[in-house]
């Protein structure tokens, strides 16, 4: 069967490659993936899959992040203009632009599911003839919207496995979920995805990641974790303005209270548990020079080597937000604006997977439990499966870049797609023909 | 003399007044002044008077909080669009718009400069039924640019006095010179024309201000001061950003930095020999949630009620400020954006500019001393003339106001012009004919 | 009988030094004044005026930065070793070391009170040949305590102002009340007695200080003024303590909240209406090197132009302590340690009392409205007569001064004294003998 | 010959518990170990070794956090009058209080060395019946001072090893050298030992420690490892105080200073490499509530999970705390109080080790790599030899604790000390007779 799947893959490399050309150029950011994802849609039901969308795979209230209505509104319109079928966009009105095909074999085994994000970045792709995006013409047309994290492959990996697993339907048992899950970037998607059920009933939970900290066309870890536990908030400080010269006892100064917080926020002790992060990556506040500032805005970010280290960060953040508040008797108002826990492959399982990639013979480095160094919002759908009980494994697949993740100039080379659908579609293939 | 400059004053209200709806509607901000500098340009001119603009009567060092070339252009086409002399605009490139009309009367007397100040606020104009300029027409038509301040009728008041002093030459002695200062807002302007020497001739130095505290039609204080001195900086801190999870510790965060500086800015201790102020009004830095910010900026100002307490909080702001650029390894760069020295008028000049007005009959209550409370750089001029052994006065003119001054719905009493305009011409003809 | 006043008060010159000298000799630091209050109790009564002590004149609750009962004990037993009188320790047990003298005339008039302070300052007395009181033998044998306020000369000029009004008593009407107050330093004993009620039924209050900034022999203020309210406190943070290698994250770090109060304390935004201060003038905290610190202290004071403006630094400190207490998770414990009023002399009084000091011919300049620059909780009393409908006035007398207040080698011009037992007795002599 | 060792270590085993007994009843903390010292000297002079101390084996530059000299010399008398040898004092004067006993075996072999840390703690000895050392009547007599980490127990355990390797001497080769190091707690004395060159000819350099996290008999790690590098630093602020009241713009604020670095040193970024810990542990200042503060120390650590992480912290505190001084005006001293280098054992050497352990049939768990958890100046010995290409190894060695170390408590099971012995001269009789 690997055999099969093999060839298969590469008789639908270029259709990979062109679906990934295409999700590139017309790239959307986070819950405004209502192009992307209905094309998901699209192809998931032209190779037969049941195909869930919108309110029927996200739960609204867990949603985070979201922009706001007339921005989400611009955008689905954008989206129809360029392609996007209105019938599956009305599901996914508000932002909720989550898909998943799902394919039940009629025999006994087991449910597998696989996850690919469809996000872009907030960037402005390089216009430069050394950009091949740019000069081969599919460089996003779309302002400040650029794939930069190669989430364009992800998409077309993921279809390209849809149609494999579809044409050896005769062959499987159990049942497969695709899932293709928005607003990756800022952890914002997952949860929502993962509130809704959808995962519950999975035995074997599968991701994947181009490139990362493998650079090499032919490198491969098939078990990778080590996702730090994050947590991502807005602290809105609101004071009362005054006259600087006049009458600045008057005033309320959420400028004040705001350097605070992020003075002590960033002095949050060490944990002697593992890793811990913080970081207050934007601060605005102020209207005028001579004006007490009765406004400012932290954006902040906490993370945990395990969800309980990121859990005492955010509580500690939380607290001394709410002092510094206090402290110059302004109000505040905080927003959780993305999350993650941290996660870890399952060993039987990566072990496994990796029999199967040495099999397929396309990878010739395998890196054990790779460190993904970051967080990954897929941890919440691993975690859930493994709650219950199942296995979940995230794999790195490696591949040149032209420039690293989220700058202007990134690419990968086109050739790890095929690998990486072999990968996966294998993988999966196999799940669903052992004897549960 | 002064009946029939009370005349005078009466018979050109109605002119006045239009002259300020005129700019009023076409509102231009700090240095932006262009076509209100070629109207004064051009009414001083008519006058008779001989007329100076540009780098005739502004030093290019000396400037302060200029906007950026482009900008600048942008708003010169705006004006030239709007009516403005291009032949007057020529001078004033590169946001040069000051203007001065001088006279001089052929008989042996006093020189007497009178200063009124022209820009507008960045302040988005009320567009409501009870906004008077806007139910009479004569709202801003330049967005985000609004006379808030009154410096619209400042700029009436002042060419309409030239035309009365014109008229009564003949019974003058000395020599008047008539300034029109570009970008008192910010106090940024006023600095530039006294280093350029425009005032070391001036033996009186007379200034006005409708309103401020003094509200109702018919109050006049012809010695006020208290004028604030003050100092208005911009910090710019640039750090290096790095990924705030993998590798925190190689970014230089200028947030931290500046708020660590805004925090010990506000900390200066107060001055045991008068009044003094810090504000940092605004505070902006970092790009992103998950990036160590690389950018910060403050805009601060000092107060104080000498120059000698405003000079000792302006160097401790700015070692405050290097330190915190010191304590994050980040580099820094200061600029200045605006300053004003403290002023009080002269006892003397005042007693005698307040028996004027008794005289005129306009005003029926007379406040002495009345505190400024906030800065002025008017108080360049008068401290250079002071400097030299001149004196100088400084009035406020009552008027009600519709809102207080920097407001959207900002409007006074135009009833008020034509006594500001009776007072002033009054006060230098009286000047201009006494033997000195 | 100002006559008569100047020659009892050159008669009792010698006497007056010598109280001093052995007031100063037995220097008594706030609330331990046992033998200096003992000393005062035994001179009144000796007077023959009516002698109120400790619980008798001081509202224990009221009482302000007291000792602990174990120093207060060591302090009582050190006075009776050094002469105090047992009986009257009686009733100053626990600090309450206050005393008022009281003697009414027989016949209708105003009730007159003079305050004298009594405590000494914490501070080693200089030993050195240079120094008179070390020199003359009667520097402080009580190590660490130090009369280096001119208090001891205060409590002289008391008892000997005591003995001329009671010689004088005949000619006197009305009632008079000679209040010797404890704990004037840290401004902690004055409210105690006040809240008492000692002064609700007077008329005239009266009070004096020797130098301060009247530094010559013959200067006199007769209506100084000028305090700035003022309000002590002490802030106790107690977190958690943690090793700081192994486990920094269960700690809870009272220095670092300590030291985000202290920033933010000095940061309180100036008081438009008038002066205000704030300091913190003693920070400690922490165990070891390498243990989060559980424990910390801040010794704070805020004043204000008015008692307004120091009640709102007051409340804002409390609100910045609080606040930043719950940012790190630590209790806080506030503790007021002293407050005193805003005050002014009355002008009608303060003129009154001018007149007689140039009567008595002991003065040769005159300086009006001299103002304290510090805090004096002796406004507390004058506050109430006012409040009351009644008048105050406080005197300060020049004299030369070896060294500044509270410095280690202070002591002044002994002929002083004189000057001021005459001035005192003069004033409160024609108060009680005017038709009132 | 480890039977005959295991034999020894029994016979001595009396022995050894009295001398541990001696040498915590008369506890002296660092750089003031003159009785401990000259106890060590004098018994290893007994046992036939070359003994070298103070100047001899200490470099005086590289000492660090030595107390001051008079308290030193108060201890140096204390430590005679308590029985210490004055012969060997001479040599120790200034608180070189460092001892080492060299055997040669005079037949080619390795050189090995042992070492022994000599220093108590500042701790006050629990008095209560359930603590052994006080009603056993061993409690130290020395107020203030406390052997609470075991070095008594490893001091004996040193000179009981140096009684049998002389026993054994005909069977050795090679060279081995004893040394009894002071001031370990806060890491302040290996590093003058080691800059002296004292292990720059060793081949295997051992070490131990009594329980930390082993707390049953019976177990031991011999190849402990994970310590952390760590910088101990003092700064201290120095600016200029004025009264808080009437001038505080002349002050410089050295708490300010302090304080603002407290904050930013606590807010150093986390390392992306490994673990980094900082704790600002003490920190005052100040003098008087109403003086602006003149002074304040900091006392803080750096660590990291290796020598480059904490020196990263190191140059970061460094430019912090200048920086806040920069900011406030107020000079600033910085003083290294105290610095340890990160180390693990070599993994060779401790399987060596742990064999020969397993031989002695004395223990009955064995640890692999037990993590210290924090810092050791026996890294400074490892490193150096290590450097060199010779090896090093560190043993934990387990035991019942009464209490946790550096607790008033503290005590260990005192069976430990005779596994202890027989574990150290075993594994260096072995190393010495080993064909090298």
């Amino acid at each position: 069967m690997l055999a099969r799947i093999k060839e298969l893959a590469l008789r639908y490399e270029e259709d990979t490659i062109n679906m990934r050309r295409d999700i590139h150029k017309y790239a959307e950011t986070a819950w405004t993936e209502y192009r992307t994802a209905s094309m998901a849609a699209k192809g998931l039901a032209e190779s037969g899959y049941q195909v869930f969308a919108g309110c029927e795979v996200i739960d609204e209230e867990a949603m985070m992040g979201v922009p706001d209505a007339p921005e989400l509104k611009s955008h689905e319109e954008r989206a129809v203009a360029q392609g996007a079928d209105p019938l599956w966009l009305e599901k996914m009105t508000g932002g909720k632009t989550g898909v998943m095909g799902v394919m039940d074999f009629g025999k006994p085994g087991p449910t597998v599911a696989l996850r690919f994000d469809m996000d872009a970045n907030d960037l402005a792709e390089a216009e430069d003839e050394n950009h091949r995006p740019y000069n081969a013409g599919f460089a996003s047309v779309n302002k400040g919207a650029m794939h930069g994290c190669g989430h364009d492959g992800h998409i077309a990996i993921g279809l390209t496995v849809a149609k494999i697993l579809a044409l050896l339907k005769e062959d499987l048992a159990g049942k497969v979920k695709l899932i293709f899950q928005p607003a990756e970037e800022g952890v914002r998607g997952a949860k929502a995805m993962m509130v809704k059920g959808i995962v519950d009933d999975v035995d074997y939970m599968l991701g994947l990641h181009l490139g990362t900290s493998l650079r090499r066309l032919g490198q491969i870890s098939c078990d990778a974790g080590g996702f730090l536990a994050t947590t991502k908030l807005d602290a809105n400080f609101t004071g009362k303005p005054s006259h600087a010269g006049l009458a600045p006892e008057i005033g309320k100064n959420a400028l004040l209270a705001a350097a605070t917080a992020l003075l002590n926020l960033h002095a949050i002790a060490r944990h002697g548990q593992g890793a811990s992060r913080i970081n207050v990556g934007i601060m605005q506040g102020g209207t005028g020079r001579n004006v007490i500032p009765a406004n400012a805005v932290l954006k902040l970010e906490t993370r945990g080597a395990s969800s309980k280290i990121n859990d005492d960060m955010h509580q500690k953040a939380v607290r001394i937000i709410k002092g510094a508040a206090l402290m110059h008797d302004v109000q505040i108002s905080l927003k959780q604006m993305g999350s993650a826990a941290s996660a870890d492959s399952d060993s039987a399982l990566g072990e496994q997977a990796r029999g199967i990639a040495e099999e397929l013979g396309l990878f010739d480095e395998f890196v054990s439990r790779e460190d993904l160094g970051g967080s990954e919002d897929m941890a919440y759908f691993m975690s859930r499966v493994q709650e219950n009980g199942g296995q979940a494994a995230y794999a790195i697949i490696g591949t040149e870049l032209a420039a690293g993740h989220h700058e202007s100039r990134f690419d990968f080379d086109e050739a790890v797609l095929c690998r990486a659908v072999a990968y996966a579609a294998g993988v999966t293939a196999k799940l669903l023909t052992e004897k549960d």
